[in-house]
């Protein structure tokens, strides 16, 4: 028995047989259809991850605008510079030997002025230094004879090249100036080599300096002019954020735990309060804008010998709250919970700690965004002080609780009582309280933390010669500017205490 | 009055004045002895930075003799590809083009295989894809007329560079295309530019794509086979390194604290527990290693997909630990000690948790150098378990030891005694066991954290298929092993309450 059936999307053939299964009949595919099957599957595979890709940049672009302005920037640079072989004049200048300018915009052209301008230096640097020294060699190696010549010139250049690369190796030089010396290298190694064969060993060393520096200026100008992305400004608002962060996480942690939304075991926190994992591993890009920002010439509001070095440090005395504010997250989603009474007893004072030390963070923000010392830093300092010496009473008071007060109406002798009393604390499980305690005591561990961030701060206001705190203001209104901050907590406090 | 005075170092002339006070007579110094003797202060400053600098470089060299053979590898390299021009077959095959091969291995040649590889396929893939986009845009521009073409170059270029350039914004092509990004718009600009001048454009790519292939090859060929060093190895011994220096520090700072040997609020601890710092900051670093160990062969112990990204979340699970580690140093360091009978009373529990993690730890490492499975994780974790458990019994116990029991020989009415034991409660001062309980507590945490280094150590053994536990002993052995262990840190627990 056989029987045709449509279905949905097609014919389909099937054959019931005499036993009673049934067998769906296959056309028969040729190998050409096979092939041409696995082509047009290969082809729509390929077309959706190119269109993921393309997405995935598009997303990317307009996430961060200044990236595609980067773009455009290289692209004007390059035509630009290639402008260069169509004018006569200038091409016949440099002797054919435009190349090298182009060359040099599309390896020194980076994103931020800084590196741009590092990179720039180091190139002219290392190509005038390997140059001078590269002429000199062969000078020397010419008048040597012809048996010491090639000597001569092999051995300097396996020399220098081996202690250049092992200069890269020292810190000091890797920081700074790793590109001059492969630039030092390269560029040695082609002097040296190419007089050799060409004897017009100065006009080579001559067309390929100016080369460089028309393409180093012209990257200079583009990127300072267009647009431009300061490496200080970036590593000023790196800063700024972490301290955000840190200050979100913070306070939003401690109150999550007071809310009782977490479950025991839960161990999920909430995604926007996970900023601080930014902080914990932002220690590279610190470093390599700082290093940046040394090259920049004044600008905002940064002079050129602005202390970037100084930022490191506070970047690193934030850095090491994140790692307190990290256990403290481990702390949280612990699974065993305190009783509620117990909690509730910490609940206050636990959450004041959290507010005050993340408005102490968010304050120091604030004073690094204005460049200008905080009048009311003192004061929120002094604020977590005491509240961390209320948390720290409150943890005093905690065996208190620990033993319930024997009920008035319970009858019984006294033996009885204290027997009860012993008996209770002795089954009353210090153990559900350990996180609490332990949070608690992270709480005051990091309030100590963030005054090395404050000293930090201190630090960079010295060094950067911040302006003073709004100083008329300061002497008439600096009780009102406190009055205000501990208004702000004691709200800030209300409110978490609301929503628990 | 005057008086001459011989000095140790040489003649001096005083003068007493008629009031009573001196004045030395000090020699006058004409302009030019003033100018000698700042240039002799110039130079020796000079001479001793330079020496400074040389000897840094040399106790580097000494610290890390590879640094040096790869530097003497660049040399190398460099001399082998100089020769091109020396030998003039060679050199007419490339048609004086041979700069372009001295260019590549000065710019290509990294100090592991995996750096050296990734760079000279990213430059060998960039130079052919973007000389053959060249050839076509500049074949079609060609074709489109003297008015078309300058435009058609021209805005090629652009589009190209500026995507190009983009492209290297995208998180998984900057980690692996970076550089053949930049080589393709290197030499997209230079054929495209060149050919409108040179007009000789397919045999300037041929020289090109030949000369880079001559320079890439050697490179690769010094790379590995003059005492190579592997990126994945690299990877392989950090991890190793920084599972051991985690042990180190967890073990070392509990015993340092029951020790005795830390004073409240004093902040140094010892150098050599400090490793944990460098697990806090290796992110970078495994992650670059990582990304250049996936180009490299097989060589050691490893095949050429060995499954090298789960080592970046080893790393990572480390890295956990080692947060934890710091708050745990942060909270052994602080002002408050508990009182004595309290430290005791934890002090065994406390060391035996630190001292089995930090062998779990161990345990993991040497499974991971050995690259096989181990025989004695399940039980080491076992027994790390029962730890936590002990410690946390102690715990609970903990209010007991708070509350002293009535001494028999006191007399008095049962609610004196009551009362006597509520008030002692009252007034012993939990506040002095919070960082005691916070350290129990963040052993506690830090074990289940060890936890999830096991399971990903586990995740590495399955993908890169480790060897068996010593299967055939396994059978017969594992409740010696077992044993071995346990005696192992019986003694290392015995050993620490020794010093303690």
């Amino acid at each position: 028995m056989s029987q045709a059936k449509e279905m949905n999307n097609g014919l389909e053939w099937t054959i019931k047989m005499v036993d009673g299964t049934t067998q769906t009949l296959v056309p028969h595919e040729g190998p050409v259809m096979k092939a041409w099957n696995c082509l047009v599957g290969l082809f729509s595979r390929f077309v959706s991850k190119i269109w993921g890709f393309l997405l995935k940049a598009w997303n990317l672009g307009v996430a961060d605008p200044r990236k595609v302005i980067h773009c455009l920037k290289v692209g004007m640079a390059l035509s630009v510079v290639s402008l260069f072989y169509y004018m006569r004049p200038l091409y016949e200048g440099v002797g054919g030997n435009a190349m090298w300018a182009v060359m040099t915009v599309v390896v020194v052209f980076e994103q931020t002025v800084g590196a741009t301008m590092c990179k720039c230096l180091n190139r002219v640097c290392g190509t005038f230094l390997a140059g001078f020294l590269g002429v000199g060699v062969n000078w020397v190696a010419e008048r040597s004879g012809e048996k010491f010549e090639r000597l001569i010139i092999g051995a300097s250049l396996f020399l220098l090249a081996s202690a250049a690369t092992f200069s890269r190796f020292i810190p000091t030089v890797k920081a700074r100036f790793d590109y001059g010396a492969m630039i030092f290298i390269l560029t040695f190694s082609l002097v040296s080599v190419s007089g050799y064969r060409v004897d017009e060993l100065l006009a080579l060393a001559h067309q390929r300096i100016s080369t460089v520096i028309i393409g180093t200026s012209l990257c200079i100008i583009v990127s300072m002019l267009v647009c431009p992305i300061w490496a200080g400004t970036e590593l000023h608002n790196l800063i700024l954020r972490n301290l955000d962060k840190l200050s979100c996480s913070l306070e939003g942690c401690v109150i999550e735990y007071f809310d009782g939304s977490i479950e025991g075991g839960k161990n999920e926190p909430i995604k926007n309060l996970q900023g601080y994992k930014c902080v914990l591993t932002s220690k590279a890009t610190e470093e390599i804008m700082a290093n940046f920002a040394r090259w920049e010439p004044a600008h905002d509001r940064f002079n050129f010998l602005h202390p970037w070095k100084q930022y490191l440090k506070v970047g690193a005395s934030i850095r090491r709250c994140a790692y307190c504010v990290e256990a403290l997250y481990g702390c949280i989603y612990s699974e065993t919970q305190a009783p509620e009474s117990i909690k509730s007893h910490l609940a206050s004072t636990c959450l004041r700690v959290s507010s005050i030390s993340s408005n102490v963070i968010k304050e120091l923000g604030k004073a690094i965004k204005a460049t200008r010392k905080s009048s009311a830093i003192d004061f929120a300092v002094g604020q977590m002080d005491d509240a961390v010496k209320d948390l720290q009473s409150c943890l005093a008071d905690l065996p208190n609780l620990l033993l319930p007060l024997p009920s008035p109406e319970v009858s019984g002798t006294e033996s009885e009582k204290a027997e009860r009393s012993a008996a209770s604390l002795a089954t009353m499980p210090l153990l559900d309280v350990v996180p609490l305690v332990t949070l608690a005591s992270l709480l005051i561990e990091i309030a100590g933390r963030i005054k090395g961030v404050v000293d930090e701060v201190e630090g960079l206001a010295e060094l950067a010669e911040f302006k003073p705190a709004v100083e008329e203001k300061l002497k008439h209104n600096q009780p009102t500017n406190g009055i205000t901050l501990q208004k702000q907590n004691e709200e800030g406090t209300q409110k978490a205490l609301e929503r628990v």
